[in-house]
């Protein structure tokens, strides 16, 4: 996947020089191309921004310099222009899973307090990270960016991928537990150690609908349970 | 604020020596402290993971490393533990501004398939950045950090912090305009123009509302309308 990444801080993205994301882009999975909005500005002091018309405090990120990169990242770059800013829907997995399969994408990144109305008409798509304000786009970016390209095929490596399949039934992950097996005073539950592949499974999935019932009744309400769900939610309930 | 960073990939945190942040900490208004979970190991591979019990794919975070980085990060700072985590409270505005009045903070960023169990007595509050999936907490760490710190007085300079007031409203913001006053045919608002002070909060009022009945009903619904707005959205209507 292509992406370019439009910003006025392209050094807040050596966050993707490591770990996972940074082995991606050595493999060539990953094409990230980032272009400096202050590069684009035509006037002799390389200003972003202006003050609103109508007055108010703060200031507003001018057309120009944006509408220039953003015709500049298309020249080599087809995808659609994603705009991270607060009157977008709000990011979630579905939307990761439907970017993901795109060959390009181009992210917008605002700052100051906001961009030009006239620029909406060159964004594609607007997406929110969350309901709380950040100083800039870039820290929306980083994560939605994360969590796309993480769903790239050779991305992950085998024992990365696991984590897919337990947060797409809707639930919460069930409690996990690795070496020692007992550590100051505490043990591994006796089930993961039985051996007995079945209870393994049955007390995972107990565990995955009981923690998403007390902490996320909101994404509870929306899971369809299983007999088998059933079933094992009444025997727990009778111990 | 002393905030202690908990973490296998201290060097993704330099997104914090720019723009507004980077700032604050030159300032001594913020103090970031960056601890690697990996330094706090005791085999001699420094090995932080490892396979779970009851099997499955993915390695998980081990407790010893963690436990010990947490003591270690407590001995200056005596701020609550959180973690990064899926099971957690959905972050929004109403907890960053909970949090930005504390004194230190402790965020603890994990990676792989997820932590032992064993850690979470260690832990005082998870928060899950929103509904998907990243390859590592410090993805989700960065946007939380930032909304925090933007809250503390003297972060954010005059002409910053405007837009705190319009999204604490629970409404989005009204579209905004800078110079030029025509950009390739796209003129601004007259009403904007008009020097009338008060036509322009009424035109600012009457978007925000009107953007926020469009793309957020979830948080429209839950807004009290003012007698004036009502009457904002009655004038609009007879147009």
């Amino acid at each position: 996947m292509k992406i370019s990444i439009l910003t006025l801080f392209p050094e807040m993205f050596t966050i993707f020089d490591h770990s996972i994301i940074g082995r991606a882009r050595q493999n060539n999975i990953v094409n990230l191309n980032l272009l400096n909005i202050r590069d684009y500005t035509l006037n002799k002091h390389r200003k972003v921004d202006d003050y609103p018309y109508g007055g108010g405090a703060g200031m507003v990120m001018a057309p120009q310099p944006i509408i220039d990169t953003i015709r500049h990242a298309k020249e080599t770059n087809s995808g659609k222009v994603i705009f991270l800013g607060p009157r977008g829907k709000t990011f979630n997995q579905e939307t990761a899973k439907k970017l993901s399969k795109e060959d390009n994408l181009i992210f917008l990144c605002g700052h100051y307090e906001g961009i030009d109305e006239r620029v909406y008409k060159h964004i594609d798509m607007e997406i929110s990270l969350g309901d709380f304000i950040l100083t800039g786009g870039e820290m929306a970016a980083i994560p939605v960016i994360d969590s796309i390209l993480r769903l790239i095929p050779g991305v992950l490596g085998k024992e990365e991928s696991f984590m897919e399949e337990s947060f797409s039934d809707g639930l919460l992950e069930y409690p996990q537990y690795t070496r020692p097996e007992a550590f100051q005073g505490d043990k591994v539950p006796d089930v993961l150690l039985s051996g007995h592949h079945e209870n393994i499974r049955k007390w995972r999935r107990l565990q995955s609908l009981e923690l998403t019932k007390e902490r996320r009744p909101d994404l509870y309400k929306n899971i369809i349970l299983t007999k088998e769900d059933v079933k094992i939610l009444k025997s727990s309930n009778k111990k």
